[in-house]
This record gives C-alpha cells, structure tokens and sequence, in this order.
C-alpha cells in the first residue's frame, strides 16, 4: 500500500492527506438544517448531515489529492449511526481513487490488537466466510502497550497489502509530558538502542532540559527522549523486507507533529524506511518552511495532513470572504490548491 | 459513578469484573449453527452470534458480580453489526444492574479526544437534541499523548458523573519496552515528582537494570520507570476534589496488570485514590496471592478483571468435565464463585 500511497503522491505532486474530522460546528447551518429537516434532529441525521458535507468536501478535491485521512473519534461519538458514515466515507473515498488513512489510534495486546487490525485492515470470518469491516488503507497505531500492540498490526500489513502510522511524537502541546521523557540509556546501548553522540545531544538541547548534568554522567550514560526510543523501534518494525515496498519505503509509517520540526528532523533520521504522516500544519501552528525536515532528499517520505484548515477553510480569511458559507467546497479546493503551493516551495529547499 | 461501584462491590462482596471479550473461538458450535442457521453467515450473523452467548454468560452470573468489562475490538471487528451488539450488551447489562467498563483504551488530543470521550461517557447534540452514543459508566484512556488526551475525559467524568481508567502498566509481556524504561528524574524532582529513596530503588531492583550504575549518579539523579511517572500524572488528575467520591475513591483509576505485582505494590502507593482494575489474572497468569498488593487496608482499592477465565470456562478442566460445552454458562458462573473464593482468600492477608 505505501507503494500505491508514493504513487498517488508523485501524479497529484501533493504530499499531503486531507483529515476529514468534520466537528458540527464546521458544517454550514444550511446542510444541518436541510437535513435535520428531513431526518428529525437524530443521531441518523448528524451521521447524515457529517456524510452530505464530507461528500461536497471530497467531490471538491479527490482530483487534487493523493489521501484523506477521516477521524474515526468524530463519527464514533455519534455511535452507530456515526460509524455507519465513517464507513460510507472510507468506502466513498476508496471510489474516488484515494487511499484512505484511518486515524483510529488503537492499540491493546495479543488478540485484541489482532481484533482491532481486523476490523481496519483485515478481515474477519463469520463461519467459512470472510468479510471486511472497515478496510481503509492504512490506520493509526498507538504504540504504549510494546510489541505485543504492534505486531498484529504489522502481520495484516503483510497478509492485505496495508500499511499503518505509528504515533511517536504528537502534535499536541503536551506530547512531551510522557513522549519526551529523558530516559537513561548506556553508552553502550540498552536494547540494541544506538546512543546518540555527546554532539548530537547538544545540537538537541538535551542538556538544558536537565539542569546542571553532570558532564561526567553523560560520558557513560546517555539520556534519550522516550519518543527517540519509540522511533527506533518502529524502524526496527518497518525493515522488516517483507513489509518494504517497491519504492523503498515500509508499510510501517510514523506520526511526527508538524510542531515539532527540530524533533522531526532527528526522527527522519533515525526511521529512514518510513513514511512520517505529519498531522499539525495549519490550524495547529505548523507551517509549510516547518516541514522541510521531515521528508528525505528525494522529496518523498512524508504526508501532511491539514484537517481544518481545509474543510473548515471557509470560516476564515482569505476564504470566507471569496466564497462564503454556500461555497464551502470550493473554499476547501482553493486551500488545498493554497497548501500544495506553500509545501513546494517549502520542499523546493530540500 | 466510582462510588457505586464501590457499593457494588461491597454488596457482591466481589471486587471483580467480567470480561466479555467474546472470541468467535471461546463460543460454542451449538450456538453459531442455530444462528448463521437463520442470519446466514453474515456480519449480523457474526454479532448475533456474540450477542447471544454474551447473554446467556450476563444471565447466568450477573447476581454475583458487580461490573462487567466489554472489549470493544472484539465487536469492532464485525463492523457495524458488532458494534451494535456491543451496544446492546452494554444497555442489557446496565439493565441488568451491573457497572459497564468499557474497554476501549481511546485517546486522541483536543476536540478529538473530546469526542471520544463524548462517544463512551458523554453525550452529543443533534442539532438542539442531546444523545448518549455508547454510554459506558466507566472506559479505559491511553495515556501516551498527556495531558491534551486525558483532559476531556475528566470533563466528562464531571459533567456525566463517570469514571476512567488510564492505562499505566499492561498485563502484556512487552509492556516494558516503554512503560519500564528508566526516566532520568534530578533528585529535586522534576516537574514535581518526587524521587524515591535510593533504599526504595534498591527494593525495585532497578540497579539491576541499569548495569553498572555508577553510585554517585543515584545522589543526584533518580530513574525512575517510566510507569511510575505516568501513575503520578494519574495521581494528579485523580486528586481534583470534584472528581472524588463520598467513598474517599476517585472517578480516575488506573490500569497495572496481575502479572506485575511488585510494580502494583509501589503504583498503590503512588496512586492511593484511585481504583486500579487488574488484567492478567487468570488466562495471563496472574493468581490470587499477587492481588493483594494491589488493594488498600479497606479491602478497596482494586478491580480485578477475568475473560477468558470465566466466559471460556467451559472449555478448561476442572469445568470442562463437569459442565460440557452446553453447560458454558453455568461453567461461567462456577469460575466466578472460584474467583471470588481465590481473591477473598487472599484479600484475608491485606
């Protein structure tokens, strides 16, 4: 899949996915109440009314686009009616030549990890026949719970041509609360981890994250942030040859905050067969100078998502005043249109 | 909603929960033939299938027990057919009066953890109409993305009066390859944790991991495993006065596993408001005896859960024998009463 995903990226020259995690308050007062008008003010209608906007939101920009990447959290929180339309939405955007990225960030151990792979990348059987559930291209993964999580993962990746993003460095403010977390490794290595060079620390600014080191400590020992250690671990995962596609890169992928550019930078190095899906351009900060870091000289090896600041583009300046709420679709190819620019020109500096 | 299950659990005199994980492989041929008889085999089928024998296991133990946990993959992975049995297990068993944890381990950032938040305690709108989607009394939360994941959570705790467990240390065998490691801590305390005694280390044999530490290092610094830090975190959130039951338990709980009962020990010391719910006992190893340190003095404090152990009891001497493959529900209800004996057995010794 990553090699279909390389692919869609080189014809639309656009590494880039279009998050669609349609919160209500983005979606136009006149689809809600069309809808609502028809459906009652019900879950099946929010679900309808989600679908109805998705699918102007699609229609207005699968030409331009290699991948959109739904949020399941936004459909789910309205049950089953909800997932009916994640669903319709995967399916609607697998139609319309996209890949579809699942961001569904499960993780949970043995078989139950097996259950979650199924029902994203696999397929289950009911008695001697076999379905699949909600079969998108590729899905998030949560990487707290150790191999035991990931490895399911990694075995329907395989078996159905998938591919997954595991998170190792978040967008979000408090990602550092656990994923940056100075953990003590040997010079020597502990699990096979490669330290890092007293140099290299330096250039991270690791030392001002602990006060007053002692520099005699570092000699024998070196501190690593957590979310390192998780990087190196997913390229362990990724260079497995049977998950390595044709383009060089794995199946197995990584999501590195677009926040996090001088992190990024490091992370690209260390898991350099996987694609990094960098969620936080836009809306959360991130901008297009920002991602340099995160792809490979050959221009490829990261896909950015932008969520809001294209489905919700009409909302805002210079959008809202060009097309206005009615509009709302042609705001939304106009900032992808926008995006694939600023991330050229970024790009243009690799 | 923790002090009704401190309630239930001191009228059951049972501090246990069932896991309603339902493998296609635990249920019995008998029920699977009658079902895909008339469903065909069909996802409906699959889910009917799952719904069927789930409540026959809810019929036949849910007098003894005071909480049930479902396993949402094991209902995802049929599609929307399981989820809608995942559903209806969670309606049947709350009108059955048991307390629902949902087993989702969700966590997202912002307003995607909001909605799933929204999706499992909370309620949405539909235009001016408000749902409730899955509406558990409880769910898991991962923790890996901070603060950013777990905050909306304990919103919903607040507003809807329900209660969360955050995943610090798993029951899994590669729970350590994150959770364990050793995070560099300055002696004062960084960002307010407070270091344990080099005496308190010892005990925790973290020397041994650390090859070769050099003694002088432990003046200055403490490592501390990282599953100390996330249960601290835990702690803190657990310790908003809001969110404390008249019981003196907190609607924040946490999740160790059995299977690690020396780290259970320090973690209920760490986190001394917070229920902790324990996987692994059972099918994963863990036994009676490695419980108690995960209680308090009041015989509170812990929530142990068993799946595979109860609802596929039957399978497994010395229920195997005894009740057959028809008899699955009573087999269910016998291993419940063995848990029970085991876990008052050894609670004795708190």
């Amino acid at each position: 899949m990553i090699d279909q995903l390389v692919k869609a990226i080189k014809k639309t020259k656009a590494p880039i996915c279009v998050g669609l995690d349609p919160q209500m308050s983005f979606i136009p007062d006149t689809i809600k109440g069309r809808v609502f008008n028809e459906t009652g003010e019900t879950l099946e209608g929010a679900a309808e009314v989600i679908w109805q906007f998705n699918k102007e939101i699609i229609d207005a920009t699968y030409d331009l686009i290699p991948s959109v990447k739904p949020q399941i959290a936004m459909y789910e929180q309205f049950g089953i009616p909800g997932l009916e339309a994640f669903k319709k939405t995967v399916d609607y955007c697998k139609s319309k030549g996209l890949i579809v990225i699942g961001d569904v960030k499960r993780g949970d151990i043995g078989s139950t990890s097996a259950a979650y792979a199924a029902a994203h990348l696999g397929r289950v059987m009911a008695g001697d026949r076999e379905y699949a559930a909600f079969d998108e291209d590729f899905c998030t993964v949560n990487p707290y719970l150790g191999s035991d999580g990931v490895v399911p993962f990694l075995k329907e990746c395989d078996a159905q041509d998938k591919g997954i993003f595991i998170l190792v460095k978040t967008s979000n403010p408090s990602s550092g609360e656990f994923q940056d977390r100075l953990v003590l490794v040997p010079a020597e290595g502990l699990d096979g981890a490669s330290a890092l060079t007293v140099k290299e620390e330096k250039e991270m600014n690791l030392h001002k994250l602990v006060k007053d080191v002692d520099k005699e400590i570092l000699k024998q020992y070196r501190v690593r942030p957590l979310y390192e250690i998780v990087g190196e671990k997913v390229a362990e995962w990724a260079s497995e040859p049977r998950l390595i596609g044709e383009s060089g890169y794995s199946e197995v992928g990584a999501v590195v905050g677009a926040t996090y550019p001088e992190m990024g930078k490091k992370l690209r190095k260390i898991m350099p067969k996987s694609f990094i899906l960098v969620p936080g351009y836009g809306a959360q900060g991130g901008k297009g100078d920002d991602l340099v870091a995160f792809f490979n000289k050959d221009g490829l090896g990261a896909v950015v998502n932008s969520s809001r600041g294209i489905i919700a583009a009409y909302t805002k300046a210079p959008y809202s005043e060009k097309y206005g709420t009615d509009g709302f679709a042609d705001a939304a190819r106009a900032a992808v249109k926008d995006m694939k620019k600023d991330i050229a020109q970024a790009l243009e500096k690799v």
